[in-house]
């Protein structure tokens, strides 16, 4: 038996997200059936971020065991063949036996991209938050700041989240101010669920001019996710990479 | 009554092309009918270019009378409202009363996208003609630079086609060597029908070795569709502008 670790992309318009669901079709579902024919049984595929439903990835990482001589090209060959055009293994690496892509997962990067000319390209109709405005990048880049470090993220989680502890460090949060698009970059050593999404609409609404830079501090505090913005549209969310 | 200079990207993928057929739906069936309401009737509306089925567009030019008192902006702004997401009018400009988007071209732009790299980035797969392998650019550039300027170009227009004329001038035809993909940039004062493809098509004939850089003296002269390469798939190409 190998473990093995698949480097993934892809375009989750048409999933219910990366984690197995009984009301649709998801990522984690069509890779561990391409993977059947390999194991002779429908393994089980561990995911380093359960994107949602609509959420895109470059760099998502998975586990997973299989008993197979096959070379490492020859089972992205394998996979590649197996699943739909819209998600692709980027990579396949023999791993140390044990290692688990969620479990051992040091950091992830995400990117989020916000288009704010008033008429959206088409091309990116399905990998951007669309929401004109002129916004006030600089005021936005001191909010960020505010969030960078170690904090209690509960604010910026989804409501009825159960997990253990909502303290996470970010490590960066960078807002990209190019043509017709604002792009935030962000790392850290872990993201609650819809953290990203909630820190981008937060920070969209300090460049409205909807709540002050300084606001953050106090949202922070509060340990309450009706005290920061809103959540933003998954559409606009790429899971970059996965650092071990 | 005006007449409108229109300015539209689209998404090619879902539509038979550009201009109106029976078996299914155009992107000038659907700008017709945005018009409709604002015309009292279904109005005649003329693009610049006829692209084809799942060809995509930045910069297509469409002309069209109205009777309308509406603002510029306040046009664009129903169209868009009528038009679906993947077909966006980027401006709209009053023209001089007769102008006629086709007949009046002088010159346009296209783009084509090749991606190279082994595994088809799933973000693009709509958009590049996916043709893995290792190309000599240098010799595909060589072969590039017969085809710029005046000649007859019947050996690249579609068999069947019945045109005033199959000679053309190519004002520049670019290759940029991209990470993972080729990009041809081809400016002229007009093309045949699947012209650019079958250019690209040829170029990346002789990219891989199958043909020599100066066979394309002999396949100009030859005016013969035959006599050139493949016709390189729709979807990797884009009208990027038209020019009066």
């Amino acid at each position: 038996m190998r473990t093995l670790k698949l480097t993934l992309a892809y375009d989750g318009t048409n999933y219910v997200g990366w984690q197995r669901q009984l009301n649709g079709v998801s990522i984690q579902q069509l890779v561990e059936e391409a993977c059947a024919p390999l194991a002779g049984e429908v393994p089980s595929v561990a995911g380093a971020s359960r994107t949602d439903a609509g959420v895109h990835a470059l760099g998502q990482v998975a586990s997973v065991n299989l008993a197979t001589a096959l070379p490492a090209a020859a089972l992205q060959r394998a996979l590649n063949f197996r699943l739909p055009p819209d998600i692709r293994v980027v990579d396949v690496e023999d791993a140390p036996r044990g290692f688990h892509a969620r479990s051992f997962a040091t950091g992830k990067a995400y990117r989020y991209r916000l288009a704010t000319t008033p008429v959206l390209p088409p091309f990116d109709r399905w990998f951007v938050w669309h929401a004109p405005g002129q916004r006030d990048v600089q005021t936005m880049r001191r909010a960020a700041e505010l969030m960078v470090g170690e904090h209690d993220f509960a604010s910026f989680q989804a409501a009825g989240s159960a997990v253990n502890g909502t303290v996470r460090t970010i490590h960066r949060l960078d807002i990209l101010d190019l043509e017709g698009e604002l792009r935030f970059e962000v790392e850290g050593d872990g993201f609650l669920r819809h953290m990203v999404r909630a820190m981008v609409g937060t920070l969209a609404e300090v460049g409205l001019g909807t709540r002050p830079a300084t606001s953050v501090s106090a949202i922070l505090a509060a340990c309450e996710r009706g005290a920061a913005g809103m959540t933003a549209p998954a559409c606009g969310l790429t899971l970059v990479s996965v650092e071990y």
